[in-house]
């Protein structure tokens, strides 16, 4: 069951008011690499949790941290758009600002939330929730969010890279920070669990038997005109300690020419393929 | 640029046409953990990859082994509805396979595609390109693959469990094959720039002090009546290397409360609120 | 059966044309505030309507209307194009105007509609169909209805405020007015069915022993650090008239905290999950 | 800031484990009526409230709670997938129950979430933002909220009446208690601010002279065959008090016919056109 | 302007009820074969035709008779879904029929729309308005309307094909017969304006020096190990009586090989890239 | 079974890198009118080709010809998105064209993508999966397959139009000119089997007797207040010569009036309506 208190979780200071920036964390908001999404995948995880149970504590107790990084995200729309012109007749209307809110903000900022944040990315597109990924294998599910939380990490930075206000600056600062212990927090899952070797192939628990062995260990190079690339995956142990991995070069079909034959009478195709 | 040779990579033979397992195997088309996804995710890939060339080469190459298993499992697809009736007149709607159309099949492999595959999941829903993850990070993008390779061999295996048809067993023995590699070789990518710990925090360029650093390496318990659950996510040194974890408990907000104030005028509010 | 006359239910007119602003209009036709939405919406509450066959006459009457406001909408999204660059070497692209084609307004205005209006918001985003309430319940699709009628009320105040051109402000001014009549047919809907005391809990018909009732009255403060708000809905006599208004504060779990114990063998799980 | 704790709002039992019903269920969670959606229209309302401060503790404080029925929601889900077939060797797969994984169950139950709930609806189609509708109005934002609750104990009903398992039926009744309560709590907020007729029409800030007032009470009939349908729409004072209602029967078109002219050279048409 | 009569465009009657077949109908309400998608596309054509002003007749009129398709289809999925079962106790719970509720029924027509039609496809996935082609070339639109009918008439023969009920099959005889005429009403467009080799290429307004005629009449085959396929493509006088046809085997690259070369500093990539 | 050589189709070369035309340039990768969208279209119609094989070469060949489109693409993306800035505080923060990020730009070329494409239309919406028309209908298929590249060079004469940079109007003078041809390979595979009039009325399949053939030659005029258009649409014998074409004037219904009568008990509805 979940709980709120007043406060946010970090403070949210925004000295220069900006629309185009408004615009620009909403990414952080409602885009693939946002909080929405982070804050969902670990709930769903959560609730689909087996096996040790401190996971799913470490799973609904991030998911919980994440929710509050939206509160305060939002927050922080909503002050870059303190004082943007909702009127053609305003002074402001003849400030650059003006300008922005049709050039570089989003309109619908404007049209369609009264000045406030939304559940959509920096392009306006809202947030669905087919991103949240929850396999309910814990090695799939761990990599998944360490993905997710190292493109928020990326995305973060990147918006601090953009901006030049200080509040907004610190703000960032912080989720980069958290970024940075999340992604290890779910490697570190893995550690616990025996480490990375033994986590693969994941899932660990398919019977070798249902594996095509002799498939499972080559790098395929399907380009004509080149070798493949050499590197740490291309000889040597594999990482799960199975095997070597090795390259079949510029590979030919094993398999049959498809042929469908003729359609089916009363399948709705052209008389000509009957 | 970019050829095709007749044969499929690999052969298909279905056993038993099942429609129900038509359904079933478009999640290993057109679902998220499915062969569009990471032929797709791969292709942006590599058109943005920046640095090391051998990086690029591998993800064209690996881009094009994917295209080439959308297009077996496109065949498997087909091949499972051959044979499914499509009228209610024929001898084989007295069959339970017929009652199957409409009960445990996809209506639309009879009524928009001809009894052959669509790029949808098994709920029948398209596929979307918001899930092609390329962030112009190398080691946010190499976790994304290994995490969609992770998802795709749990979903074959799911399948192979699944199924008891022997050719479609084979079929699905070479993808949870190939998936095994998949996921060591885009891990194996991160061992060829120096490991995991010398990858974190991602991105690993960002500099420290864009961080607010106190905050990097605690987990952050939100549970009101639990102690934080104890592992390698909360003591001993990080996985980066900078510092050692610990754990802050039942934490209460640093920020203020938020506070909006009055809505302005002419802003589509309420008189109330203005 | 629908009909058609080739005239515009309201005049339209466009002073200036501005491609800024024909990209705001879009989101009166393809937002989720527009009027494909209302349009749409009566039509399939018209279609599955039971009981008081005045109520199914209404509504596709409405829907008739709101295909009318799609029209002169459209034509007022062309207008606004008029004149619009379409290529670089245009006198017009050294004005501003022109920089607003890259700017504030919709490239696919000028790339796919060849300058005319589209089933899209102001964002372009398409409109998607999933926002077509209607569930069969005459109270919830009226409380629907009032609903739309709102959206779309803020929206054309917000669009009305913006521009400075006459002709718009004059289109919009009536779009204001239907909206007014609009919001207060779909509620007297409910008057005309006893008013809302009655129609409340919606659905009425659900029978008393299908609630726990003893959960139906209290606001429940989940808030941890401020006591509930008071007002009407916290004491007094609910609005169906069944019970008292009352609070329950820092409510504290009823239920068991959740365990799914171990993944089953050949569920795809890791094998520490088994 | 959110917090958590470990046990559920409400106790969640399943007497027989049921794949179907975990199917419908999901409506509950990411269909429209469900309760992802209103989790995040009310946090979403809160992030942009402005005025009346209590309003904006009852919109993040109900987030809450509903953010609570998410969770038991999700638990109810895995209880009704247990025992569900994973293989098609098992003994269960001779059941009905087995049948019913690709008749009448959701296939990615089984292929994509390991037997727990997802973020879609009872279709499979994962819950997208766009239903998010915070616009920033608090007379819209509160019949928005009324118009949720209604469709939710609406959808709560229809499985309460579906369902013959005593643990989900006593579960649900908990569910239509809640939205008995949220319908009147959003609709006492209007009372609060001084009734439906005072805010009305919505937005109540937007002035007369905005609006082509003799458009804005009367009700339209496009019929071609029929008179108006009488009632409370159609004559009367209006709701909001300040005119009568009438009756504009068959009305006739007041603008133009529509006429762009010839497309510009260099605009993309066929030469026809131009 | 619109208007509405209140008798359907063609009688609609339904022997024998069928929930399934209520779920297969959606397809052509609200798949992209379906009458919603031709409605808005001719409707949206409409709105943005330019030159020949029969042509926009053509466009609005046919718009107005697509509606009337989506009335008459509506009202035969609730007449097929008269009489499903609503609650679990009911007799018609023991008999197939209401199996086929959770077996090959959309639940949502239970759960959602109380047992009418919605917006959807057959598998439930709502129609998103994308799929409105309307280009402003009346080349390109009349051939994506052809299209369009070419689609809507396999499937109203598929689905003639399916049901064995006399009241369906009249009325899907009847939209065959419409669809007939619809798709050549469509490329009688294209021969009033002068007939398909005068149409081609699309848009025929295109100056020939922008185009590298060279690339413009020949098939090319990246088969690698197949001639290619000799017809009309690939040999005698183009289409458009420009050229000959001829063909280019197995294609070498032209273009260079990419590269981006490294990653900027502060762009969010890894250290290595950079 | 496809294949990669490391080199573009054709050559990319942009004079003056653009983050505006980068914008702009991937509506011909992911807009509906783009490569991935011809890309998997014909792929997937050659997954589902019956009958003459010959066809199912052309498409899967064709197939990857344009996925060579997308890749060169791709390439033209990147190279104009170079040099756009990333931190407010560069030199470069201070041109014209750093505003252009935010102004005319995809924000998400800089937040998402590292400077790279995506696949997503000039809006930043992704491409969905739906628009892969494939139906199992040789003739409906090339129809959509014609209306794709009569799209496509549509866009890219738009995109030739807009654009001053010589590498780039080289570049679509190659996507124009391929246009240019596929647009008559699919029509002249219908040519090939047996032209257009012993195609229709597609499916020609369909056997006279599954159609209400008094309805299948006329045009029916929905205006009210006007005579139907005249032309080749409207008089002389049929496209498919199998009847003469004409006219109906302002139709009156030939259908009942719907009724559904009263909501069922249990199904959710308001008592009112029960």
């Amino acid at each position: 069951m979940f709980h709120h208190s007043s406060k946010l979780q970090y403070t949210v200071k925004v000295d220069t008011p900006d629309p185009q920036f408004a615009k620009l964390l909403q990414q952080a908001i409602g885009g693939i690499e946002g909080e929405i999404r982070v804050a969902m995948q670990y709930f769903f995880q959560a609730m689909g949790a087996r096996g040790d149970s401190r996971i799913r504590d470490l799973l609904i107790s991030t998911a919980t941290e994440e929710l509050s990084h939206i509160e305060f995200l939002g927050h922080a729309v909503a002050l870059n758009l303190e004082g943007a012109p909702v009127t053609a007749q305003e002074e402001a209307a003849k400030d650059p600002v003006v300008n922005a809110i049709l050039g570089g903000a989003n309109p619908r900022h404007l049209l369609s939330s009264g000045l406030s944040a939304m559940p959509v990315n920096s392009n306006g597109v809202p947030f669905d929730m087919s991103h949240i990924y929850a396999t309910g294998n814990i090695g799939a599910d761990m990599l998944a969010n360490a993905t997710a939380e190292a493109g928020g990490r990326v995305l973060a930075s990147r918006l601090y890279n953009w901006t030049s206000d200080s509040g907004m600056k610190d703000m960032l600062s912080f989720l980069i920070a958290r970024d940075t212990y999340h992604q290890q927090q779910w490697l570190a899952v893995i550690e616990e669990l025996g480490g990375m070797a033994a986590a693969l192939p994941i899932p660990n628990s398919t019977p070798e038997d249902h594996e095509a062995m002799k498939h499972s260990y080559y790098y395929l190079n399907t380009l004509l005109d080149k070798k493949a690339p050499e590197g740490r995956w291309s000889s040597g142990p594999s990482l799960d300690g199975r095997a070597e991995f090795h390259v079949v070069d510029q590979p030919a079909p094993e398999g049959q020419e498809p042929d469908l034959g003729k359609a089916r009478p009363n399948s709705g195709a052209q008389t000509e393929q009957i």
